[in-house]
């Protein structure tokens, strides 16, 4: 068991991407807890594309990391120690663990256990059985609604969401076309996953090969990316079509906003229902989404994807392979077993 | 009782503002009917920022006005002659009557009746009564939703949809700001149609006094714009906020579509719903919007706002009042009594 906690702490603010001198990895004695509370030690930490937009100096649907302050992050835990009566040793917990590898916990600060479910990977309930899959499952049946033969497109289709977004659309009976970074992860959505078609937009003529494959239209658009691949959904969605406004990843990186969408009339013209939405304000419903994605993963119809990097001090790199599509699925770091 | 029918056929798709060039003025006899017609005979001709979007080469939600056809328009009329049970002579009837001074009706290419209320003009009927009411009706109470004390931010504010939506949005209980072109359809928001604030989007400090104006951030937008107002709003909108998407005429003489707004990640950010609509989708419920705005007028609580052309052959001049920000309220031709 390691003898010290290490912390990443926010030193500047990135201009663009997250460089060396963004956190400085700092190592402190394990911490002692008091009375009312708990002391978790990290297993798992998820990484997030919000996890870089919570570092820009404008608030966001949470405040900015400090400067001077640990990385907010999603992560896994086990409870070691407990002075607190909603704790008990051995229990696994989630919640914003933020990048430190030991935890003290209380009602002020407090984690949420984990359900377990059996059979399962400790690290997807942070993936398929966490907040990613509860983002998928709450884009998919309260905004996007689907109906069989309809036209889904999933941006970021490889990722964390969209691998489990376009995989629940499948479900529901949709015809579905995954965007994605690559020879490899188009073939891996439509081999592995069952997507009807893939678009590589690091292709040259991916505009064309997405008019291709959305010859009807498109129904629904589970948007994880913005930018030029959401201009582009943008032309091509249907009457009363729904967007699911999920993620911007495009943006994330640059200083300041991107243009939008010139394509943006289309929203009028087609009657389009637009909605924004942030799994945290959804959290009440996470054991009803692991009910029904347990299920299909039992039920062999949802496999879940994962990368794992091993290492607390690889988190800075880590978090620019988001930006640069070097991840297959959730992006996790594994801390600890 | 003119003894010819004159009709504008469009000749050249306009590229920015609609020109000399864009319509012919035609002159032939008054037609005659067949079984199963009936003729009419137009009053009113209804200007209104969409009918721009319709010249353009790309269909909107309704095809592109061929060229060497009628200028498509909405409009009302009394029926002078009918073969035809459906019609009968002296009835007023609306729909899109074009710009053509006659029009023949028939079962495919039928015009509504008017449900005639005591007391009010009959160009109300295109206007606070017509599309244009309902328009507003529907926005407010089934997008914008506002609630008592929430901030309702209305774009083109003085013009004729924008005029009633700020007036509905008073009767709900909601703080309005409008925004309008000019010190005086400033003034008469304020000072006539009791909204709480007006923005002037034509001085140089247009941003400080939106932001000055709805210090407690935006709940509702009643969009009928686009552009840089449209991108200031979106800076502004509040958790969970309502973007009625309603109508985008600052881009409508653009020959390339402007740029989308810069603040679009605010929509994910505050979990925004935005939703588009085109009233022609709606029409089932004039009656009942029209019952509620009626009513509104009677209780003194509803001032229709009017601006009339008078002459046929003004047509093509009177559309770019739309665009000049030339009409308080809405902007109707009167071609004959």
């Amino acid at each position: 068991m390691a003898d010290s906690n290490r912390r990443f702490i926010l030193r500047n603010r990135p201009k663009g991407r997250i460089t060396g001198d963004t956190f400085e990895l700092v190592e402190d004695p394990i911490p002692q807890i008091e009375d009312g509370q708990a002391l978790v030690r990290t297993q798992w930490i998820s990484l997030d594309p919000t996890n870089r937009a919570w570092l820009a100096e404008t608030p966001t649907y949470l405040p900015p990391v400090g400067i001077g302050e640990v990385m907010r992050a999603g992560g896994l835990g086990q409870v070691v120690a407990s002075k607190h009566d909603g704790y008990r040793e051995g229990q696994l917990v989630q919640g914003l663990t933020g990048w430190q590898e030991w935890v003290v916990v209380s009602d002020t600060a407090p984690l949420l256990p984990v359900t377990e479910v059996p059979g399962v990977s400790t690290s997807a309930y942070l993936g398929v059985l966490g907040f990613t899959g509860l983002t998928a499952w709450l884009g998919l049946n309260d905004i996007g609604r689907p109906q069989e033969g309809e036209t889904v497109v999933v941006s970021a289709a490889a990722g964390a969401v969209g691998s489990v977004a376009g995989q629940i659309a499948k479900i529901r009976g949709a015809r579905v076309v995954g965007i994605a970074g690559g020879e490899q992860k188009c073939g891996l959505l439509v081999d592995d996953l069952g997507f009807d078609a893939a678009v590589d937009h690091r292709s040259a003529r991916w505009r064309e090969d997405l008019v291709a494959a959305t010859a009807g239209g498109i129904d629904v658009d589970f948007e994880n990316v913005g930018g030029p691949i959401m201009e582009a959904i943008f032309a091509r969605l249907n009457l009363r079509a729904r967007v699911v406004l999920c993620g911007l990843i495009s943006g994330y990186n640059d200083a300041e906003p991107p243009p939008g969408p010139r394509t943006f009339a289309n929203l009028l013209r087609q009657r389009v229902h637009l909605e924004g939405f942030i799994v945290l304000d959804h959290l009440a419903r996470i054991g009803e989404a692991a009910t029904d994605l347990a299920g299909w993963m039992r039920e062999g119809k949802l496999k879940p994807l994962e990368t794992v990097v091993e290492g607390f001090e690889q988190l800075p790199i880590a978090i620019n392979m988001l930006f640069d599509g070097a991840n297959t699925g959730k992006l996790v770091l594994h801390v600890s077993d």
